[in-house]
């Protein structure tokens, strides 16, 4: 296999990229036969590798050089890895971006918009003041003790930011922490989790992280052992459960969400993928939910959670819930519910089933991804396993202080009343109904162009619109060995400085094609993208209709 | 295995801990002869694994539970994993802590000095105030425009600040930041490196990370496919290493540092220890060395650096150059030189070795701990696997901004005729020398007990003294299953509140002890546990005399 993923690997950077193999980490998988959604193109399904090059100008190994390490005795499970969102195209999106400096005219547009991750503050978004007050107090503490500070800050965050040193033994900011973090910041999480469900949250089963990233990995590294250990995934997914698992050696256990009825998850689907790993010998260790959806957007139904709950307690999987989005529902009829809250709202409790949640800084309406906090909730896990994770965490000694401070303002932010409550209010409505209005009118412009279908972003931060694609357009890729949508989404960038990411790098049903646009960008650049996607879009089609 | 790793940790959670095992993870390694080291005391050589368990009420898993997860079914290369720094005795000195506010009179000491670990500003160091003006006004960016501002801050931060926020696309501090790190910010440590070196750094060569710990994981996970891989890492050595190691299931080689030429690294044995885990099959990828020591506290020679660069070149190594501690260098006839330097001097440029450099802002004079900054410099790679590098840092995304900020503040620090020149050099010259003051009085102290012998720190943060222990005492700790060192550590704990390492979480010669106490307690506290020290290592020879 080594010499396959080597071979794979060198491929990409020669840039002649293979087209229809299958990326060893995931099973194979069949896709339910009574959705219509396969055609008889090209099968790319779960095929993420083509994307995983990070520049275009790579060159392979000079064979004189002496230099030790090659393709060839680098870790297998490395060249495996992929991740799409910070793929190929972003790499051509980088070099544009360079290139329009010097060549302002050589192009039909004058700035790059990167739709590819969601990085709000990249695009724009401001941070909410209230937070980065406290930090700022936080991080340079003899503000305190200087009048001129009143005049500069909030009588909350003052107050605030005297709370949180007052958690910090010796008020040091600039010491590691507990591994798991700071205390006192976990009490108040856990306390804001408490808020949010109406059950109890323990501040031991707290977890502060960089982000929910390393949260993720850390669980990945203690569930899986070798491709017989598999994790079930929702297709499409966020690439991080992909990179991770195969970085840990594990089998991605695909089940498909269905676009059909909306990205709705099937229980009937879940089991018969379960099933299907079991017959093959892999131990199913856990399940990934993503809710709100990435890349999909979905909100999931309560009753579909409580399947999901009861069909993970009796199959014995752990319930890996990425609620990163929680903030994020833009839809009046949906409602975000942790799946703790409906744990235990079944009456599961601590003995019954192995839940995480993972909660991020990065996402909802705050949307500081440059901070690097975020956490998860262990709950259902015996001691002496509680006490491996400890230990993982006690490796890298703890996470960013900052991050932890933020991750403990976000799930308690201020309250009617405080000095800052208003015009935090403003801030946050004001990011959050405006998210909602740019997700409708970006949804309502894709779906008015030909053989694009897109799904409502009911929560999350994007949008995932089918395209049905033309035979000569998939033609075309295949001659430039490249996946239609990926093919699709260079000659958007090209034609629009609009950066997407193929759906190919999520995953999608084989035959079908999409691509994840975020809905980050300001609402005064929405109608330009608008009419410049229109634009781009007819000319694609007239270009290789049929 | 599995089964053996499973029983080991069960027997740990059991507290009856097993005293003669070998880590599988590390060859099995016969001290040089030469030294007369040795003693017919059991060996626990590399042992760490008495010191994993994290809190002493574990309980085993309940056997009636329902829970899937067990120690049986998670990851094996978890349970090996070892880290003593917040092993057993860290979690006894919290709970006496949580005690002492309980019951002030049960003890003869009044609060826990934890020399465990290098966290300068827990024990009270202040950070340095241009640092943290500068990230302050990056936090909270909007301060910049109040004419307050200028009373609260120093010209130099406030221009800095700018100068940084110019540097970040959108001045979006709260954003991504491409995988590796802003590149204004890389560019700034690029010129640092340079400054500090005399040859030439390129900052894509640069990748900025939440402190050292998760360079030092990438690259293992890079170099590392199974337990046919090997890393030679010195004995004693910091923790991360072998926990590394284990985490992504390759073999430690180990090497000693000799304790009787001031912890000299001897090429011969280097190359004996590399040849007999080559003649066990072992492909051997790297070779970490820790300069200045940890936990040792030697600054290695010129020409050693040397002979160790040549070693790497004509074997094919990678060199892993830990070199966190630069700044700490606290005697007047050692100065710390880069391995990327030395290696240039030899002549041997890009093609001709592959070196890479840890650095870490909770180090040096700064020990910003909590703001989890750091950065390799990869140096020697083809582009081919350095793009693999490149995808395992996007799958995280990036490193927090505010260390990236610290980063580069540390690798250009203010410059003569700055606002802030003056004071920033009275602080960083007071904590050096206030350390090398600290050093010096703890060492000659140790010195003074009767059979401990401690060698000069003449860099770093930490003594490592080794003791000889009477028999009796040596029977005591094998009645109560604990490794002599250890009992040693706990018994300290007990009488006097401070918190050490047992050298056997970092490993050493058969048949001798040691621990590890850093030199980080503030001047004022030194007299005191000096004098608890001498009076607890006076009873405690009493005691088992022999």
């Amino acid at each position: 296999m080594r010499r396959f993923l080597i071979n794979q690997a060198k491929g990409l950077v020669d840039h002649s990229r293979r087209h229809h193999h299958k990326s060893p980490s995931f099973l194979s998988l069949v896709p339910p036969q009574s959705r219509p959604l396969a055609s008889p193109a090209p099968a790319s399904l779960v095929s993420l590798s083509r994307f995983f090059s990070s520049t275009s100008e790579m060159s392979a190994s000079d064979s004189t050089s002496s230099l030790p390490v090659t393709l060839d005795s680098i870790n297998p499970k490395v060249l495996k890895c992929e991740y799409a969102v910070r793929g190929e195209i972003v790499n051509i999106a980088q070099k544009l971006q360079e290139d329009l400096k010097a060549n302002k005219d050589a192009y039909p547009f004058d700035e790059i918009i990167y739709c590819n991750i969601g990085n709000p503050q990249s695009l724009g978004q401001l941070p909410i003041r209230f937070f980065r007050e406290v930090l700022a107090l936080c991080d340079h503490a003899s503000l305190l003790d200087e009048s001129e500070t009143h005049g500069l800050f909030s009588i909350d965050s003052i107050d605030r930011a005297w709370k949180i040193l007052d958690q910090i033994p010796g008020r040091a900011t600039g010491a590691y922490s507990h591994s798991q973090g700071i205390k006192g910041l976990r009490d108040v999480i856990a306390a804001g989790i408490e808020a949010r469900d109406g059950f109890p949250a323990d501040p031991n089963d707290i977890f502060l992280t960089d982000g929910a990233s390393p949260a993720v990995h850390m669980m990945m590294q203690l569930l899986l052992s070798s491709e017989k250990d598999g994790i079930l995934c929702p297709i499409p997914q966020y690439p991080l459960y992909s990179a991770s698992i195969a970085l840990h050696g594990g089998s991605l256990v695909p089940y498909y969400l269905d676009e059909a009825t909306g990205w709705g998850l099937e229980i009937s689907d879940l089991k018969k993928q379960l099933e299907e790993a079991r017959s093959k010998g892999i131990a199913v260790r856990a399940l990934v939910v993503i809710n709100p959806g990435n890349p999909t957007g979905q909100v999931l139904a309560e009753e579909n959670q409580r399947d999901i709950v009861n069909f993970c307690k009796q199959e014995g999987l752990v319930l890996l819930a990425d609620e990163v989005y929680q903030e994020n529902v833009y839809v009046p009829d949906k409602k975000f519910h942790s799946f703790k809250k409906v744990a235990r709202s079944l009456g599961y409790g601590e003995k019954d089933i192995s839940l995480v949640s993972f909660q991020s800084v990065s996402k909802g309406y705050y949307g500081e991804c440059g901070k690097r906090g975020g956490y998860m909730e262990v709950t259902g896990f015996t001691s002496d396993v509680r006490e491996q994770i400890y230990k993982m965490a006690s490796v890298n000694l703890c996470s960013n202080i900052s991050g932890q401070i933020l991750a403990s303002l976000v799930m308690s932010p201020p309250k009617p009343g405080d000095d800052s409550y208003d015009s935090y209010m403003a801030e946050r409505d004001g990011i959050l109904s405006s998210m909602a209005k740019r997700a409708k009118t970006l949804e309502d412009a894709l779906n008015s162009l030909e053989g694009v279908t897109c799904n409502r972003a009911e929560g999350a931060m994007y949008l995932f619109p089918r395209i049905s694609l033309p035979q000569k357009a998939i033609e075309a890729a295949e001659a430039e060995k490249t996946a239609p949508d990926a093919f699709y989404c260079k000659r958007l960038l090209n034609a629009t400085g609009v950066v997407v990411v193929p759906g190919s790098g999520f995953g999608q049903v084989p035959g079908t094609w999409h691509f994840r646009c975020t809905i980050l960008p300001q609402e005064d650049k929405i109608p330009a993208i608008v009419n410049r996607l229109t634009e781009f879009h007819k000319s694609f089609m007239d270009e290789f209709r049929n």
